[in-house]
């Protein structure tokens, strides 16, 4: 299981106000606190800051590591801000987030994916645009790990996310992932399955149900990475708890942990 | 989906009491509670009255259906009980709770499940005892259904339940029923599935949480029906925003309506 932490992205209004006002204390308060509790990777996104995003990504990291130690998961379109991002990150293998299959995207980051040796995120998206079916993901998804490791990623360092869509717009939506992720995972053994959970449930009320049921579905079916608020206690405590019934958590240990330090507060 | 409530047990000391006091109100409110709250059965259970159980039993069923019109799962080991309920049951067609692979057990339930058309949960365990891996489960599910089917019972009016064992005595006890609901859902199609979760929970803390949390994994795998307490909003909650994204909930209407009536609580 990889753990990226979400939180550092400054379509947060609080994270928006860190950067403009150079507020160093909090960038470190929340890269220890989600690294702290349970975050692998950190997301840092910027992608908000049309004007000078280069730079903020160059301020956020430089005050990120000197915070912690965890590796960075660098999360903007703009492949000129990738490698930005990429050439300061000082620990460990960063993760770029993200190509798709569309042609020219993928060609403007694999380069940056090779030359840093780094683990990629790859969208089940192409020119066809945002998948309805579980057999339109697996096409992107069987495309992209044949170009991704012709180039030479190894299969490991490969991140695919099947592309949420709102369930309130189509009811098919939650179960044509639950679907892709297992015929992903019987084509492409070996790649990762990742997503940030929170797409499924827009436009419904009481989304944060509906967020970690599909934690749970997702995990059940072979997903392995999420991108998602490491803060989130109850959240946390579901993944811990989905864990040990999946044969994932020896001696419930995780579990046990989680339940001392007070995770399961509902 | 079908949901059997769980509630009318003497295990639980309120029905215990109840039935030694002949407390025709509470069997009658309790009754109603569940049908309004969901359940499509209700399961009546006095199998820890040994001295008197099908005495109680005849006691408890005919004030149950001065209540309500649901029809009910008549749950004891015991044939002659089990006769005494069957006998009684006015409405729908009763749920048999349970046979096993038992060669003996098997022989004194099959008549009554023909005599009455019913219903019949059917545990995945036989002589060998208490199944370990899903290999084991599957074995008896295929001996079952071949047998019952041969005896005349539709494959739709067969529920197995894999047998749940808590995941504090084996790491692999949750991972093992998830795999058994996949190979029986593949190898006998049109087969119900359905289990009490709370065995899987036996010896850990917040066993509530794990309890939601296997819900969902088993839902997720195709298990489709459930004895539980309908009267839990919180896990009739997650059990309605897991058919939501299951595609089981057009429009997300039973969600929506489940959040009108305050079932999101936490």
């Amino acid at each position: 299981m990889l753990i990226v932490g979400e939180l550092i992205n400054t379509s947060r209004q609080i994270i928006m106000e860190s950067v403009q006002r150079r507020n160093v204390e909090y960038i470190h308060d929340i890269a220890k606190r989600q690294v702290e509790a349970g975050a692998d990777y950190l997301d840092v996104n910027c992608s908000t800051m049309l004007d000078n995003e280069p730079e903020a990504l160059r301020w956020l990291i430089e005050n990120i590591q000197e915070a912690t130690s965890a590796p960075l998961c660098i999360d903007t379109p703009d492949p000129v801000a990738m490698e930005v991002g990429l050439s300061l990150v000082r620990n460990g293998q960063p993760l770029v987030n993200s190509t798709t299959g569309e042609e020219e995207r993928y060609k403007a980051i694999l380069p940056l994916v090779v030359k840093y040796g780094a683990k990629i995120v790859g969208l089940c998206m192409d020119e066809q645009g945002t998948p309805e079916t579980a057999e339109d993901r697996l096409r992107v998804a069987l495309n992209l790990v044949k170009k991704l490791t012709e180039a030479g990623v190894a299969v490991g360092d490969i991140y695919l996310d099947p592309v949420l869509t709102p369930v309130s717009t189509g009811d098919k939506a939650g179960l044509e992932v639950l679907t892709a992720i297992r015929l992903i995972r019987q084509e492409c053994p070996g790649v990762h399955l990742i997503c940030g959970l929170s797409n499924v449930s827009y436009g419904l009320p009481n989304r944060k149900v509906l967020n970690r049921v599909f934690l749970i579905q997702t995990m059940t079916m072979g997903m392995d990475a999420y991108i998602l608020d490491p803060l989130d206690k109850t959240l946390m405590g579901y993944l811990y708890a989905s864990q040990a019934l999946l044969a994932q958590d020896p001696f419930c240990a995780n579990y046990l942990g989680a339940y001392r330090k007070g995770l399961y507060q509902c």
